[in-house]
């Protein structure tokens, strides 16, 4: 990859450009979501790779080249933002991404460790993530950037995402499943918990139930998207108005047609998504 | 793809050459397993596509695309036959590969088929695979079209291959996930259950102990590696003797440098596996 692949020739884009948002697959829909309230005027790019998805348990190597297809797909749309909807991307690729690029783009797990720090009262953080996500230590670094004290315990979790997918959300084996990830979590006595994985807040009710009342837990969707909004003013870029009407606010993108995954997003999003483009991605 | 692309060439291998196996990931292991007892003088080139997988929630036209770069890749390898050790493939793909190919070409599909045909007494057989296999109604045609008298009842079992690749083949939440898909099997009251997927070798410890004893359990694998034998007589393409010591007989390449692989594999072989080399197969 050479830095001139993922940078464009033309002027950069403006602020009535679409913002680019993709993840290995569903998952990113819960940013999505968390965007679309907070900064509604925006239009939105959306790419899941669900012909190669998940990508949590595949090397960096493999989880780079990905991206780097991704973002190069995205830039078709003259996007004027990308945001990496996935924690194992935003662990594994973000530093290769933002090197070769020329326009802003946020990950969700500097947001996430941000607003851990800002919600521990006793300095013990948990993250749940993919074995990627875990593997890299990539929430360690940025919380211990922002306060060295603070103690950070990881547990990859890799039923999570299946079982998710598989809508057992609410079930006795989705609970059985989290006693076993959490059990140490509770054990080590951290009082904020972060659900460093797109897929996880859809369990976050479960998740509840086993990690007690007395543990925040911390979704990075949400700071994502006010760190967004922010990056988006710093740089001018921030819609003021809404679209115009029929100007397809809203487009989504997959690399494999499973209907499943209109299904799965219906379930995400409210907007009501009628359908998704198949696209090549190893073309890009 | 044009026909010339699977093609080759130069002339057709000859004995002496490797036979080429692939699966979505390390369940095709199951499969080598078996060739490696039955024929064991034979040399294997192996590919998991460990950078993709799973297929079995993907679509028909995905796993096309992918299963033709895996055929390309293993031709590199003059293999003098091919064997798709995944049902999904099988299901989803075998028609578009043997169109294409000038060498044998055998899935797992129907010789599974045919076993359990051989098999049942009340002409009632259950088949249990991925979603993809199972959409495919594939098992129901071969089995028809050995025995039109024959009823098929198939259940999609999307959480068994996590589970498998989670190491949890004896597991209480093995166990009730398996009662799930399997209890409307049992209520209809089959004599065999075809183990439609390669990695469910894997939990026949707990199919059997939720199936019970009367109930004749079918691996597709070794009645493939039968088939391969007879097919290789046929061509006069059965190797004679064992390869000279140091010539490599077994190679193991995959997509994505995960170590998982190896120690996943070394459960299932008992070869002993100690590298498998990392390709980049969207480059076929």
């Amino acid at each position: 990859m050479t830095e001139t692949e993922l940078k464009q020739n033309n002027e950069l884009p403006g602020k009535d450009a679409p913002i680019g948002v993709f993840d290995s697959g569903v998952g990113g829909l819960t940013v999505v979501r968390e965007i679309m309230r907070q900064i509604p005027n925006e239009k939105i790019v959306y790419f899941g790779d669900t012909a190669r998805v998940p990508y949590g348990n595949k090397s960096q190597e493999t989880v780079i080249r990905f991206s780097e297809q991704i973002v190069r797909f995205l830039r078709t749309f003259q996007v004027k933002t990308i945001v990496v909807a996935c924690n194992t991307v935003s662990a594994y690729a973000m530093e290769a991404l933002e090197r070769d690029i020329d326009i802003p783009i946020i990950g969700v797990v500097k947001p996430g460790a941000r607003e851990a720090v800002l919600a521990t009262r006793n300095g013990r953080i948990g993250v749940i993530a993919t074995e990627a996500t875990i593997g890299s230590q990539i929430y360690t670094k940025y919380i211990n950037e922002l306060n060295p004290q603070i103690s950070i315990y990881g547990k990859a979790c890799p039923l999570f995402v299946p079982l998710v997918e598989e809508g057992l959300w609410e079930d006795p084996v989705t609970d059985e499943i989290a006693r076993r990830y959490l059990t140490e979590l509770i054990d080590i006595d951290i009082d904020t918990l972060i659900l460093g994985c797109t897929h996880y807040p859809l369990i976050r009710s479960t998740v509840r139930k086993v990690i007690g009342e007395g543990v925040t837990l911390v979704n990075p969707a949400y700071e994502t998207a006010r760190q967004l909004r922010e990056l988006l003013l710093a740089h001018d870029l921030l819609r003021g108005e809404p679209p115009r009407l029929g100007s397809n606010q809203y487009q989504f993108y997959i690399s494999d047609k499973a209907d499943k995954f209109v299904r799965f997003a219906n379930s995400i999003i409210k907007y009501g998504i009628l359908s998704a483009k198949t696209v090549n991605i190893e073309a890009y």
